[in-house]
């Protein structure tokens, strides 16, 4: 029994570095479509959601799965508990990159992010794939230190969130209506996907220290 | 231990109804606070989501305890992992509604919502307080039909999404900035209210009828 429980956490474990590595992957990609304005690549992550979702359900039954076949206990049980959240913040940070695409395929041929603001969002994308980059190292390695990164990574986009309202809101600040919207939403999904990317480095340092830091509080 | 179960579950299905009567509170009275500019209310609302933090916490301990006491298969597996679930989507409820409470208080004491815009969030913070109450029926009640309710209320708060959209791109629109970046985060954050409560309502369909409508795709 022991066994096949572990090969089944094994399973889960690649699903879940799976998961992760199409949302790095995602999130990359979206911020080039956003930000040079690429149609197709805007496109592809859009459609290439799916998948994301496909190995969610599939990570999911299998969770519940061990859970009736295996009647895990004590840690055995909270990591297949564990693993059925961060599954599902994985599948939000896949949304959350689908939906920047979004706004990029809504917008062209014409760019979503005005020039003024171009920097900033070159530094949150850059901030949020480290962020998905160092959550998929986390998951593959159980490094704990890997999630001090991706504390200073959500830090660093939560800065960059309030950076696009002191932009929008600055009275030099020439945006049109459309682009106030543009930046205030993909503002607020690129500070989601941070507070989604600490949820789970939040859970696995528990799960491998015990430690609880809060997972709570909004992410 | 069938009765220790049944006597464990109903304790789970009445944190969840009191979860979902504290979203319904909240969502109620940040709808208030923010078209009234009532400061006060605004702050009773972000101060009481601990209090639905504290329910989550403790009811998703008392699922992973009977996880490892009962061991439960098949349906009843189901039941407990589905109200680990739905705990965590009155939870994100519960913070919409402190979001849409924190831009009440935030623009104090003048109103967030430019008089333009006015009627669309009333009917807008209608239709969310319609979803949460029917969430808190159809969780005392596990009657199905409540869940078309459910979906109606939240495909209204698209509508009613698309709508603020489209009033901010208008020509008309005389809104400030500051207006503008509000009405876009408050329109998301009520559209987000809805996909969650669409998702507690398609997991119980689920749990009682079997038939499952897909639960995925942003809800």
């Amino acid at each position: 029994m022991r066994e096949i429980f572990e090969s089944e956490l094994r399973q889960i474990g690649d699903s879940l570095v799976e998961m992760s590595r199409l949302v790095e992957s995602a999130i990359t990609r979206a911020g080039t479509a956003l930000l040079d304005g690429e149609h197709q690549l805007a496109q592809d992550v859009i459609a290439s959601d799916h998948e994301i979702d496909r190995i969610e359900s599939e990570l999911d039954e299998r969770c519940v799965h061990v859970l009736a076949q295996q009647a895990p206990v004590a840690t055995d049980l909270r990591v297949v508990i564990t693993a059925l959240r961060i599954s599902a913040s994985l599948e939000r940070m896949g949304d959350l990159a689908r939906h920047v695409a979004e706004v990029a395929r809504g917008r062209y041929p014409a760019l979503a992010v005005p020039p003024s603001a171009r920097d900033t969002f070159v530094t949150m994308n850059d901030a949020a794939a480290l962020v998905a980059r160092r959550t998929t190292e986390l998951l593959s390695t159980r490094d704990v230190a890997l999630a001090a990164e991706i504390e200073r990574g959500d830090d660093e986009l939560d800065h960059l969130h309030q950076a696009t309202f002191a932009a929008t809101l600055d009275p030099e600040w020439t945006g049109t209506v459309q682009e106030t919207i543009d930046v205030t939403l993909l503002g607020r999904y690129y500070e989601r996907f941070g507070d989604h990317g600490v949820g789970v480095a939040r859970r696995i340092t528990f799960l491998v220290t015990g430690d609880f830091v809060g997972e709570r509080s909004e992410v």
